[in-house]
């Protein structure tokens, strides 16, 4: 704590005065853990992320994603089963049921219902908050324990691809509101992320590949190798290999929270967010269908979009372009649509920028593995750039 | 960020997964300023908390407690030109009113109105919401600030003596909820807190002493000499001196900042906390007075108990008891009321444990700032100890 004895001295508002500038740190410690049936009593992980009970009240409750419900009708009793398997704990209550989808982060009421349950079922900060789902799940149940009692622990154990691979790893919660995506949030650090690959098993086929475009776009601005490893695998991750599954699921989310812990700035008080590279374009394309358009879909446009882009103004590569566009193919995306037609589409830039606040910041890429950060684009040659990635992708219209 | 290779292998749930324990650290600055007339063109203190403008988008959003209004008319036109006179600056719209008292903070209308607000006028994180009021106000519009886009930055001017000695400098922020006080909010740390001892001129008698309980507290806990100040002072300080006042609120408003500083905690994530000296009475009374009792005249109360139960139980000098219950008394606190009869009293032990969660941390006093951290309190002791500070106190009665 350093105080600045000079500042207000002989300005003539009141007697001097001595200005306090106080700095400190907060620790935070984020674990990410990996396995398969995390809820089978003889797995660790869970009680091992849950414990001590000495420090804890022992009080556990749990919210599941209606999806995962309905695709897992015995995880009600697994959970409580497993909870009551780790000495000193006991379930608050019964599994709540929290819809899936966009949906459980534009009503208020959701919100207003998970904060009551944590009420009711005297949740208090010492107590865990564990919640199962996808990422519009993970992002309202934890708004809800990041401001009730101003924090209460919170587990996610994340269930489709995107969510796994990115959404639920990350530091951030939050609702829409004001017809504004995720308006009302915190950053907040969850005790602990248990990334369990059994879920991934009842994904349509859509879901198993959202989380792949998230991957590309870590790999391409984090880790070349990575990349490679998505190529080479591609078809395997479309035909829904587990293992191949596996393996880019957990480099993904690695990826992202390396950057979150080594970024310097987790909480983005800068205006640069890399990670949100193609998502500029993906956002507005998700509103411009009504969320017809699924996030992972609209990412693996998005990138691809600002990889030509990149290549358009002599940034990236030719080859390095095309050859991106095809892995995301490969995968299985459909990169055109008619919503990147839509003169609109170019309002995102500025809508990304307010939501970032002062001046524009978009990713680029000089190469695989190598990013760039931009602080304008060229409206006509963004508009060539959705021309030139539907020539691209011609090919795969009639598939 | 560091992994541990060993942790879940071999555990017969999949294949070998590497944990990851990532610990980070997040840096804050807390800036505290005092001054007169904050909203002078000519004071620099304002602007300097502002600026630079190349790191903001320059607009200003100010939220005003309507009591502040009521008494300082002309306050709507002193912003809009002070922010005009800032290089850069410019309103966000004009001053909002938000209701004062405890009402803004039980009506969810009011947050969604300051955050509609924040929405509306297009505020971004590197935008400012300057909060003008007392404590409550500073809460709801805290919380608003700290949620909206996940946080912009805030800029808080308390108006009244509590405000500017304890409420107005932490680094939390809520509103009540489901019948409980503060149980939605958030820890986050202001851009800077403004002191304006002008303020304080208009405050009623009530709300002058209010924050003197809380200045009481801090130096019991932290600084003897500071007590000794206060109470050489008292009487002054009951009849308005304003540089008595200024000195007690500067000195209050350090210690409570250096405690969060330097305490290790300061989002509290024990189960203690130490500054909640003679509140868990104190937020009881409150509440079965239905807050007819203000917040700094239950906190003289609850210090006064806890003073006396130090002594009964024979942590305490009973000099320096009947010391403190006199000087609590000379600034003109009334230590007796009906509600400390209720036996409903003593619930608030259990509701302040349930609130820090795990096990119950009182603070009392071996001397005059020297505290101890206990971890049960005595009924019977408890309730001979308010008959106790009722004979105490029994020659003001009639006063």
């Amino acid at each position: 704590m350093a105080g600045r004895s000079d500042f207000t001295r002989g300005n003539g508002h009141g007697p001097p005065a001595v200005p306090v500038d106080a700095a400190f740190t907060v620790e935070h410690l984020h674990r990410l853990r990996f396995t398969r049936h995390a809820l089978d009593p003889s797995n660790p992980v869970l009680r091992e992320v849950l414990g001590p009970a000495e420090t804890s009240s022992g009080r556990v409750l749990c919210f599941a994603d209606g999806g995962v419900i309905d695709a897992w009708p015995e995880l009600a009793d697994q959970v409580e089963q497993y909870i009551r398997s780790v000495p000193g704990f006991e379930p608050a209550g019964s599994l709540r049921r929290v819809p899936g989808g966009e949906a459980a982060k534009n009503d208020w009421r959701v919100f207003e219902q998970v904060t009551r349950a944590i009420h009711d079922e005297g949740v208090c900060r010492h107590s865990t908050v564990l919640v199962i789902g996808g990422g519009a799940v993970l992002d309202v149940v934890g708004f809800a324990a990041a401001t009730a009692h101003r924090g209460v622990r919170l587990v996610r154990m994340p269930s489709t691809t995107l969510a796994q691979a990115d959404a639920g790893i990350g530091v951030k919660n939050g609702v829409n509101a004001f017809g504004t995506k995720n308006f009302l949030g915190t950053f907040a650090v969850p005790r602990a992320v248990i990334i369990d690959e059994a879920f991934l098993a009842t994904l349509d086929d859509r879901d198993w590949r959202c989380g792949l475009s998230e991957a590309v776009k870590v790999a391409l601005l984090k880790d070349e190798r990575f990349f490679e490893t998505i190529e080479t695998t591609a078809g395997r991750l479309r035909d829904r290999d587990r293992s191949a599954m596996r393996r880019v699921v957990r480099r993904s989310a690695e990826l992202h929270l390396q950057h979150i812990v080594t970024c310097g700035d987790p909480f983005e008080l800068s205006g640069a967010r890399p990670l949100d590279f193609g998502h500029w374009s993906a956002h507005k394309l998700e509103q411009l269908t009504g969320f017809r358009m699924r996030h992972g879909e609209a990412v693996a446009i998005g990138v691809a979009l600002d990889v030509v882009y990149s290549a358009m103004t002599g940034r990236l590569a030719g080859s390095d372009a095309a050859r991106i566009v095809a892995v995301l193919q490969d995968l299985g995306f459909t990169l055109h649509d008619a919503a990147l037609g839509d003169s609109a589409l170019f309002d995102g830039l500025e809508e990304f920028r307010e939501h970032l606040g002062g001046r524009l910041a978009i990713t680029l890429l000089e190469g695989i593995g190598r990013p760039v950060e931009v602080h304008e684009m060229d409206h006509r040659r963004l508009a060539d750039a959705v021309e030139q990635l539907g020539r691209m992708t011609q090919g795969s219209r009639t598939t």
